[in-house]
Formats: C-alpha cells, sequence, structure tokens
C-alpha cells in the first residue's frame, strides 16, 4: 500500500536541504522517493494513496530521548521544590499509590501529548507496568525504547527479582512491534544503586547487547555525596570499575560535569540525553552541551516527566536547547537551528539505537510530521528551520506517520480515544490524590 | 451594554485567589462583580449579553512590557549571530528600506499574534509611522504604551527634530483612545544616544509627565564600551547625570547590572522590562531578576521584538522567566509560579501606567483571557496556575476582551482580518528583501 504525498515543503537528508516544493512516496513503512518538483502522472497513477501537502511542512518526527510517561498524572503536582524533597516528599508518595489503572490513564495522556506535539519517538524509563506500555505501543503505534528502571536501595533478593523482570523485560520486547520497539537496562541512578548492583546490570547488558540508560550528575548535591562516600565524582566512579567500555550507555542529564568527564564521554563514545527544561526547573543547572558538542559527544533532546517540565513538547525543548547555552556562554552561535534540529531527530535516533530513523530520506523509516505553516506566528514564511526551532509551536503539527502509519491526521488521533483518555486522567489522578 | 460570563474557572485579585467555578459581569469596560458560584436569576436577566465559560479558565490579559511590532517581517531573517553584527549586517540595512506599507504589514501580524497568544497590552518602541499604529490600536482595540524611539547617532538638528516628532507624538496620543493609549519618550540606548542628547529627552519627559523607556545593559560588550568612554556603567553615568531621580524610568534588558546597580535601580523605583529569551538568544546573558525582585524593583516581562525571539508568545516568555533563574542560580524556589503571573500582567501594568489593569478584580479594566483548558497538555486539570506558567500554549487562549470589547471570540479575530495580514506580511517581506 504505497502512499505518495505531494506539495509539499519539507527538510530532507543529513545535508538539511530544504526543498520549497516536493513529494515523497513510502511503502511497507519506508520512504522510497524523495523528490522537489511534482510527481510524474505514472507515480500518480500507481500509488494507493496520494494526499495534497499544500500549505504544510514536512519535517521529521521528534526523538525524546529521556522521559517518564507512567508519571504523567503529576503535571503541576508540585512546583518550586528542589530535587531531592521534589522525589521524598511529593513524587514518590504519590508514585507508591500508582497501580495499573493510573499508570495506564497516565501513560495514555502521554502518548496523546507526544503525538499532538510530533514525537515519533520516545525513551521510556519506568519501573510500573512495562509488558503493558510495550502492548500498548506495539497497538497505538509509536516508536519507542523502553527499559524496565531499577532502584537499588533494597535488598539483594528485591535486587535479583528487579534485575530479572528488567531482563526479562528487555529480552521479550527487543526489536518486537515491526521492530518499532527496542530496549535497554535502567539502573535509575548511581545515588539509588549501589556499584555492586551496577555492575551486575551491566553483565546482563552485555549479555543481552542492549545499551545501559542511567540518570548521571543531575544535580551538585547527588555529586557531592557521591564524592563524600567514594572520593570519585560518579562518572570517574563508573570508569574505574571498568564498566564504561564495556557497554553502550546513554546518561540522562550530565548537568555536572567538568572538561574531564566530557573527555571521558568522547573516549568512551557514551552519549547524553540533554533535558534543559527539567533541569532548569528543578534548579540543577546547565549541561556543557556545547562543549560536549564539540568534543563528539553524541547529545539527545529529552523532556523528562512532565512533573518536572511541564509538558513533553519536543519543540519547546529543542528550544529551550538552541536558547540557553547561547545564553550562558554568552555566544550567540553556539547551538544553530541545524545543531538543535539534528540533536532532537536524528541524533536522537541513533542514541536509541532506531536505524535508518530520523530522516526524510529515501531507504528511511517513514517517521514524520506535518505542520500547518499557515499560523501568524509562522510569518513571513521564508525561514521554515529557524521557525520550527524558534518559533513553532507543538499545536502546528498536524499530522503524523511512523512506520508509514498515519497516527494523526488533520488533528484527529487515528490510534488513540483522545477524549476518554483525558477524562480518565482526571479521574485517576483524584483517585489516587485521595488515597495520599 | 453590560455581559455576564458564568461557569468559568478564573484568577482574580492580588492575592492570586483561584474559582472553580465562578462568574464575572463587566459593563462600561469594567468589571462590576466578580463571584463564584452561579449568577442569580435577576443578574442573568439584567446582562445584555450572557456568555458560558464551561471548559475556559478566565486569567488576565499578559502585558508586554517591550516589543517591537514594527520588526516583525525580520521573523527568523537572522538567527545566530551576535548583537552588533545582528543589528549592523541585518536588522538596520534591512530596516533602512522599510516604508509606510511594510511597516503596517509589520505591526498587523505583530497584533494578530498578540491577540492569538493572549496579550492585551503592550510596549512599542519604534522610530517609524507611530501616529498610523495609533490609529490602528484606536480601531483594533489593543491597550498600548507607545513611544517614537530616537537614535542620537546624528547631527543636533536632527536630533531636535526626532525629539520634536517624539514629543508631538507623546503628547497627541497620551491617554488617548479611551485611554487604551499612554507614550513614553525613549532614547534608543545609551550607547546609541550621546549624555546632552538624553538630558534634553529627560527635560521633554518631565515637562509632559510621560515616563522614559531606554535599552540598558544588554550586553557586556556595550557596558565594557560605555566604561572605556565614560569610565562609568551606563546605570552610573545616568545617576551621576541627575536624571533617574528626575523621571520616571522604565528600563529594557538590564542584563550587566551588579549588586551595586540593582541598589540603585530600588533606591530610585526604576522599573526593568525583563526579556529572557531575547538575552538568551542574542548571547547577551541573563538579567539578575530574581535579586531585583528580592530589592523591590518592579519587574515586567517583555518579548522584544520577534527578530530575536522569535515570537511575541508571552505564555512562552513568562514560562522563559520562571525558568531560567531557578538553573541559573540552581535555585527551584526563585520566581514561583505566582511571581511569574504577576510579573507578566499586573506588575507590567503598573509599569506601562496603565491604572487598574492587570487583575480581575471588581473596578478593574475588563482586560481578560479565556484559555481553552482541555487540551491534553493541560491534563490533570488540577493545577491551572501551575499550568498557565509551565504547560500551556499561546494556541489554548482562545478568547481575549480589552476593556470590555471582544477581540478573539472562539479563536476569530473580530477586529482584524488575519487571512489579509498573513498575506501581506509575506508580500511585503518578499518586496522589501528585493530592494536590499
Ligand atoms: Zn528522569
Ligand atoms: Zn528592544
Amino acid at each position: 500500500m504505497s502512499t505518495l504525498l505531494h506539495t509539499v515543503s519539507m527538510l530532507t537528508g543529513e545535508d538539511v536541504r530544504w526543498i520549497d516544493e516536493g513529494y515523497v512516496i513510502f511503502d511497507e513503512g519506508k520512504f522510497l522517493k524523495i523528490a522537489s518538483g511534482k510527481p510524474m502522472d505514472s507515480e500518480l497513477e500507481q500509488a494507493d494513496h496520494v494526499i495534497d501537502g499544500t500549505g504544510k511542512w514536512l519535517f521529521p518526527g521528534f526523538v525524546n530521548t529521556h522521559g517518564h510517561a507512567g508519571m504523567s498524572l503529576l503535571r503541576g503536582y508540585s512546583d518550586d521544590l528542589p530535587l531531592d524533597r521534589w522525589l521524598q516528599e511529593k513524587m514518590w508518595p504519590f508514585e507508591a499509590k500508582l497501580d495499573k489503572a493510573s499508570v495506564k490513564a497516565a501513560r495514555n495522556l502521554a502518548m496523546v501529548e507526544m503525538i499532538r506535539s510530533g514525537t515519533t519517538t520516545f525513551l521510556e524509563m519506568y519501573h510500573l507496568f512495562m509488558n503493558e506500555f510495550a502492548e500498548d505501543i506495539d497497538r497505538v503505534g509509536l516508536r519507542a525504547t523502553l527499559m524496565r528502571s531499577m532502584i537499588g536501595l533494597c535488598s539483594e533478593d528485591e535486587q535479583v527479582e528487579k534485575l530479572k523482570e528488567a531482563t526479562d523485560f528487555a529480552k521479550t520486547w527487543h526489536n518486537q512491534a515491526g521492530s518499532r520497539i527496542k530496549t535497554m537496562l535502567a539502573p535509575h541512578a548511581p545515588y539509588t544503586c549501589p556499584p555492586t548492583f551496577i555492575e551486575r546490570i551491566v553483565e546482563e547488558a552485555i549479555h543481552l547487547d542492549v545499551p545501559i540508560h542511567m540518570h548521571l550528575a543531575e544535580t551538585r548535591k547527588e555529586v557531592r555525596e557521591h564524592i563524600q562516600q567514594y572520593h570519585l565524582h560518579p562518572l570517574e566512579h563508573l570508569e574505574k570499575m571498568g564498566v564504561l567500555e564495556e557497554a553502550r550507555w546513554v546518561f540522562a542529564h550530565g548537568v555536572h560535569l567538568n572538561e574531564e568527564h566530557i573527555d571521558l564521554l568522547g573516549r568512551y563514545q557514551l552519549a547524553i540525553s540533554h533535558n534543559p527544561i527539567s533541569n532548569l526547573k528543578l534548579g540543577s543547572g546547565v549541561a556543557p552541551i556545547s562543549r560536549m558538542l564539540q568534543k563528539g559527544v553524541k547529545v539527545g533532546i529529552g523532556t523528562d516527566s512532565v512533573a518536572s517540565n511541564n509538558t513533553l513538547d519536543m519543540i519547546e525543548e529543542m528550544r529551550m536547547a538552541a536558547f540557553i547555552h547561547k545564553g550562558i556562554e554568552e555566544d550567540p552561535i553556539l547551538i544553530p537551528v541545524e545543531t538543535a534540529i539534528e540533536m532532537a531527530t536524528k541524533s536522537g535516533a541513533d542514541i536509541l539505537e532506531h536505524d535508518h530513523v530520523g530522516m526524510i530520506k529515501e531507504g528511511y523509516e517513514a517517521d514524520f510530521i506535518l505542520l500547518d505553516a499557515s499560523a501568524a506566528h509562522l510569518q513571513p514564511k521564508a525561514h521554515p528551520l529557524s521557525h520550527l526551532v524558534y518559533a513553532a509551536k507543538g499545536s502546528d503539527v498536524t499530522d503524523m506517520y511512523v512506520k508509514g502509519q498515519a497516527l494523526m491526521r488533520n488533528k484527529e488521533l487515528l490510534t488513540l480515544d483522545e477524549e476518554k483518555i483525558k477524562y480518565d486522567a482526571n479521574q485517576e489522578f483524584r483517585r489516587i490524590q485521595s488515597l495520599i
């Protein structure tokens, strides 16, 4: 069932080429042709579906490299608190009451929000009901890298049990749902996982041939306490443990890293999920991303959960990544438009190990979004790449395709019941709140 | 012609009280009644118009304390350059070609964007065709503080001519359009206005009893060069000139100010327009706003022009003001939700000297917006103030009233021809670009 989308303006290929008027043909989930101009009559005749893209901009879908969709009922539940108090006094007590229905409501809400704002691929690091989430993603049609997150502050028996659950999940779901689902193993953080537990997780990751995702150096306090306990920065500690070269790592945050640490990231080809809004909102700081990019570190962009953001809008996150380093380093050249887009699309897909994802290119997966270019805040239309980064809103996204399947058309969700999901999110929030 | 708006959730009064279900009555441009619960039958009968606000959130309209609507064709025209090169190589050559039609197209586009994203009141600092803008604002129904901006890098004759134009404009339009229009005098900046010219402008401002608006300490370079030339920081220089106590000042930016400068701001009761996105994007830095607020300085929020932002969305600007200081100072307590909202509404109105504007309160001007609370990114609905600051989008704004007049209803603009304006913006952009 081939589809031809014509009369569309689009961003193509790794050379970030803008085509003012062109067309794409995709079939069996992949782009067969990307071209400028108008399609040939024979192409139009051969296509099973023909879509008119007049007035729309076509971009690769966004890739969100760090999040916790299961926490989505916690949007706005606690603002303006430091990370440790925010976790211990607000997040964890609420999460302790979560059950299957409430987590499902949270995840569904996250999927609606992600589709509406253009995210085709995302990472989910969570500890509850991950099998059910994988089943839902299979059905909904999104692309994701999933992991059963582990906190090791418990007995060894419990650690073993969590690791068994995590590895079972990773094995069961890796490359499933038509390869739309990948998996990782995920120790929560150095401050919640003792070194012996991390070592055991790394062994399993090597055995399963999946990457490891972990929060790293998010706050100054956490780094200070790690140094007090182990006389080493968490990243230096991991290096000393010998686990950096053995496995593929994707770290979330990486805020409190110095030049030597950035060199380490480069040397071991480690990847970072940059989550600038969450880092600002929780008062954690600003990750030295421009230095990382200069040293060849692969950087993706993530929203973290709506509890610390408070949206899953990758346009806002990409925009913040483009703004913040210019301002902090007083250098407006840093993170130009092309770099911001690359981090939010292709680099993210690479980090999450989705092959041939993140560009509009022949042979690539047909994961893309259409934006309505007619909004006042996108005029004059002369600079679409600039507008995507600096002016667009998630609400400008009108259509989304993943692996060639439409998940949203003209702002209507095709694989999720949005009204029911929004109703359930409010109901479940009230129910859990009443249990605390 | 009284209007009663019922079944609406709203933010009221200076104590930032949230009413889950209430109603408002306004007539002759002012709120007569703000109440919780349902209106009485007699109130419903007496109202000339009755509006159902079910599913909507009512907030004060936003007040944008710094901008240049006349530059709106320059959105995305030049990103990722330092301020001086950005001005000299890109902005000023384009602006040199602007004429009446292109500036009108730019201003109209700005008004559409402002109404769509909830800005009821704004400051305009520009040098071209300000009389025409005032006439348009009178007709369109927005509230504004306007000024003919002056650059003094010219002959004394030209300075005199500019000042005459600026004072004539200020006299003609102050308190016009049903008091919706206020005026100020506006030397562009200390680096573009010699001290003698600034002194002359201050004299006129005192004579006219209007405030003075000026860019101040936006970049490190500008401050360094001022110190090289005058051996004083620009703010210290103004103090030494004796002009700080003589007049009412509203400074834009105030990025490069130290503790002593902030003390000066407090001592002379000077006001600051905080423009965090423009300051980040141009690599200027981050203004020490949390210190200013602690010392009682009045702070409003501004977008600056779309050439350095690249939107006029006050929700995004307010959000950035709430995020950035938490992150930079690593203190998540700074600029809580209530402070962010106050800066973006009431404080802004005070700074722009619009009396009884910026709150939903009896006796206040009926300037307000309605937001559609049903979007996925606003669920669960439990925390509307948090959602306004941290999650809402300009596109959630559905209705706007200024002085009791509807400017937008259910996302339809009532006093501007949006389609024509968007068309003209593109046409005029191409025409001017072809002249450079
Ligand atoms: Zn996280
Ligand atoms: Zn300005």
